[in-house]
């Protein structure tokens, strides 16, 4: 892949795909952990289970966005970016 | 597959096609894990009923996806990027 | 199918069908299974019955999405990708 | 249809109408459903009766994305990719 | 019509067309069979009537989708496709 | 118009504006017979008089998707695909 | 008008141009008889009073659609289509 | 303005024009008589009054839509259309 | 402006410009014209003052699309065009 | 400015400009003047003090429009349109 | 700037600043005054109190519109047409 | 940068970005100030308090399109249009 | 990075990015102090402790947009703008 | 990665990855403090567990556009802008 338009056909690719990745990933851990506020601001005494598994859900959220993450460095990788 | 327009074309499909999917999956996964942490904030005795749930959920959500990476995984080696 | 452009095409065309069968899949299993979270965190009772029926909405839910994906992969062997 | 032009449209084509029709079947079917596990969470003893009139109302939804799907087939051997 | 470009045009027209068709379809059939299963949960008793009627609401929305299937079928055949 | 370029145009703008229509149609029946199937399940009883008036509000609201239609398939005589 | 590029656009024009009409002719007949048949399952008393204003209404928002057809018809006969 | 970019032009601008002021019209009429039916159904002695002020109402929002008409009609007699 | 390109673009802007002014007057008029339907089949002694004041309110409202108007017609008079 | 791609600029961006303000202020004064009518519906009594602060909310909203009107015709004049 | 597509992307970038700016100022303050109407058919006694905080209001509401405003005489003049 | 195609993109680039700037601050100085009017109509006693509360907000809500703002300058300066 | 295409994609994607940006950053603070003001109507004496929170907030919000600003500082010293 | 179309496209992509990222990173920061401003309102005493938490849901949300921001740093450095 040295020839100019495939390369720039990668870079404008990755830049779509995290673009989208993290603007979901951010929307979507708002969602939860706006609900972890509001629980907690309701019942302080569940705080650490509604934490734990907050984090857990934020784990499960951004699974496919860090996936998506390794295709762009795998990519940029093969346009010698990396 | 050799030609600089086709290895463009393979390029901005994969960053539109994983794009969609973990944007997708991010607001999907958040949906449901917003309800988990809502749940177990009503009724922490059902933690662990409504935690597996949530998985298998996140399981089945993440599936299409995941396929998609899979098949952006084949285009990417079709296309010598891999 | 041999020449550059249609090679293309098949791929910007299944990343296109892909990932809006990936994100319409996403979205529409986060539906039934918030309701899951939500039925079961109202009647733990009724989870068996609950889940059994998510899982097969989940599988009806899968089919169109699965079907392209069957198609992507036809357009791909024809593209000489797999 | 042997020019490179028309099977490129041909490809296009089927990938915007398969994803459309797959991402409007899977919202579609997730609407449906999700009221099939509100419903049996809220009168489980109607469980069956609700069960036949889901499967009966996704394949009344899934009609018109199927007969889609064989018009892309027709346009895909006509393509001479099948 | 033995031309390219008015085949390409062809193809992609028949693409756009089926698949707003089939989107749409699917999305009117979800919104009255949601509502039929709803009804079907309130009232089991009234459970032939609705069915009926949900049968035949279905066709009359299914009208125009399958009229535009038909005049793609037509320039499928015109485009020498069928 | 038997050049190639408006040829194509016919066949792009018929797919536009029946895909529009066929849409447009769907969803507007999808809400009068949604409120058909809700009233019917609230009062039986009225069930004939909800029908005809139903039929009848379809039959206004297909008006113009099939005028369209009409249209189209002038398009489709005069571009020597009918 | 005999030259190709503006058939073409003529041809272009009048399918967006009717497709709007068409689809929003739609949606808007479908919110009055939606009202309708709601109307009529409240007070089965009021049918004829309701029913007649219902179509004076569509006849009042089918107005201008109409007109564009006309002048679609116009543009069409002045394209040679007609 | 015989020559044919422009000619092009025109009918593709009155194409557009025209398509959203039947859009809007349509959409516009559709809520002030879906009030009226509702009106009606609540009070159907003051049936006259309703009905004579929805009229002038279709008729305030009926003039920037015919305006745009009117020049619909200029633009395409100069275009040598009518 | 006798050039065939700047012909060509004040037919699209004022096609774009009549276009929006149109659409946007007719659901601005619908806005208000609707809640005078619903304020008068509340109060029907306060017609006279409610009508007057919606007529006042549709001057309003239209000022800026008619301006918009009168911009159209100059630039189609400066295209030769009136 | 006598060449023709920057007249044809100047007329599109006019266009697009006017356009945009149009839409802005007919649906900006739709909102408060739709206030005022049920405003007075609900106190007729304050019908003067209603009327004039929706004129100088009136002569507010449509500040910048009015604006970007003296500035379309600022942009006509150098395109020598006026 | 003598050149005649930078003085085209000057007009075009103008007209889509002012447009958009000119939209958003005139929602931004149609919602602000439309609560002024409300507070004041509320409680008529505060309506100086009213009027003055939506005077300063507007004013802040319009700073960043009036500054764009500025920029775009800047531009206009540089392109030689103020 | 003398070159116009540079140039040309400075100009689009500084329309789009302070369009969305000023389109941004307006909606937002507009949320803000329309709940100080409706907590001003509540409890006119608080109304200095309030007020000061809402100059700040607005501080921080233009923060970001006024830096916008002097990167727009920058740019412009560099084009050599100030 | 001396070529002018370069520079020109430069400007562009510094436009797109502050703008976005800006847009993003003006909404979310508009969120923010929107419910500062209304915390505040509702406890006066709440008000040190709820401004603090809120700055801290804008200071959360702001910080991807602010180095989205650095990163656009970066590209324009590297455009030779700066 | 010396030739000029790829350095423009390395350029427009990181203006659009990190223009989304910054936007959603703001919308879902301004979600989730939202909720802590109302919380605090609501439970003064809950101060320091809900500023804790909201912090820790903030780092989690703008996980990803930092990651994004990495890539954007990459990105340029290859393109040799930093």
């Amino acid at each position: 892949m040295e020839n100019s338009i495939a390369t720039a056909a990668a870079l404008l690719g990755v830049g779509i795909m995290l673009g989208l990745a993290a603007f979901g990933a951010a929307i979507g851990d708002g969602l939860v952990t706006g609900r972890l506020i509001e629980g907690i601001s309701r019942q302080p005494e569940a705080k650490n289970t509604l934490f734990v598994n907050t984090l857990i859900s934020v784990g499960l959220i951004e699974a496919m966005p860090i996936i998506a993450l390794v295709v762009g460095f795998i990519i940029l990788s093969a346009a010698k970016v990396l």
